[in-house]
């Protein structure tokens, strides 16, 4: 019998660099990263499929009503959600499957999937994550402000996670995901 | 505020390997390795506070009604047991600290100890046992079976375990061991 996968859900404030961890840790070719599904218009250099799966309004509320997506929000008049069937699929076939979605999301899942586990990845302080986007050089101070904020309002929930992993070092970060995948995969379910 | 170490308890059948997966694991300096007291003769070439602490009966018997020992049994009429302070004073300065005990002191622990982490070393299969303590070469065959069958009454407590490794790829144990100890330092302890 096939050792099913585990779900992996990943959130972190704006700036917290998720990205570049996730990056790293997705080289591992047994790991599945999850591509949300979207209402809205493709961008220049997007690939359907790729960056997202985009879906007209009429698809994507049919497959909520299916009960085709594990969690979905709505923001600017689109939708954006998680499709259940690759995920379900690649879990079935032992791959596990990492999603990268909001707090709000997250908490969807838990629901949805109990035995999802749930990783926040945290800027080592505010102060740490103001001077990141700064250095980045893309944003006015006003709209660094408010993802600072953004980011104080996110990380107050990190206490609904299973694990917090403090972005300090990124190979840190990365080894303290990749031991957070290799732990779970030994982790006994039948437990108590 | 220093945060606080973890206890983790390893367990596993004779011949699984223990030893030599430990061996490799406490390298890490940040990882302290209890040692067990007893009242049996020092034998020779042991060395007292290295591979036990030596007590005398009253010593030991002191200890217990004091509650210096967090968990302990009478083999061939003599106590082995595990010293509170030593695991304390480590945990409090930070340390991880590795107990190498059986199931039934693993219990103990589990109820003096609710936030020990406990995993179980496996040998792939029983059959895989059986050959690896006939390769050793140093017990009859009466002994080997009777490891064997005794190892087989042990894996029954596995699924009393937080996380169960399999000892095939002796490199492969060690990583998940590792891998264990360095996720259940970033688990959130707050969580709901």
């Amino acid at each position: 019998m096939q050792k099913k996968g585990i779900l992996f859900v990943v959130s972190g404030p704006s700036g917290c660099g998720k990205g570049t961890v996730l990056a790293e840790v997705l080289k591992d070719p047994n790991l599945y990263f999850s591509i949300s599904a979207t209402t809205r218009i493709m961008r220049d250099g997007e690939v359907d499929g790729v960056n997202y799966h985009f879906y007209s309004d009429a698809q994507f509320e049919e497959l909520i009503r299916e009960d085709g997506i594990l969690e979905y929000a709505r923001y600017c008049n689109h939708y954006y959600g998680t499709p259940r069937k690759p995920v379900e699929d690649q879990l079935e076939a032992g791959k596990h499957v990492i999603l990268e979605i909001d707090v709000v999301g997250a908490m969807n899942i838990r629901k949805k999937c109990p035995d999802a586990v749930l990783l926040f990845l945290m800027p080592p302080s505010l102060e740490t994550l103001r001077h990141r986007l700064c250095k980045r050089g893309t944003e006015t101070m006003e709209v660094i402000e408010k993802r600072v904020a953004q980011a104080d309002r996110e990380m107050a929930c990190a206490d609904q996670y299973d694990y917090i992993v403090i972005n300090d070092v990124l190979e840190d970060a990365v080894a303290d995901v990749q031991a957070i995948i290799r732990a779970e995969s030994c982790r006994n379910y039948t437990e108590k």
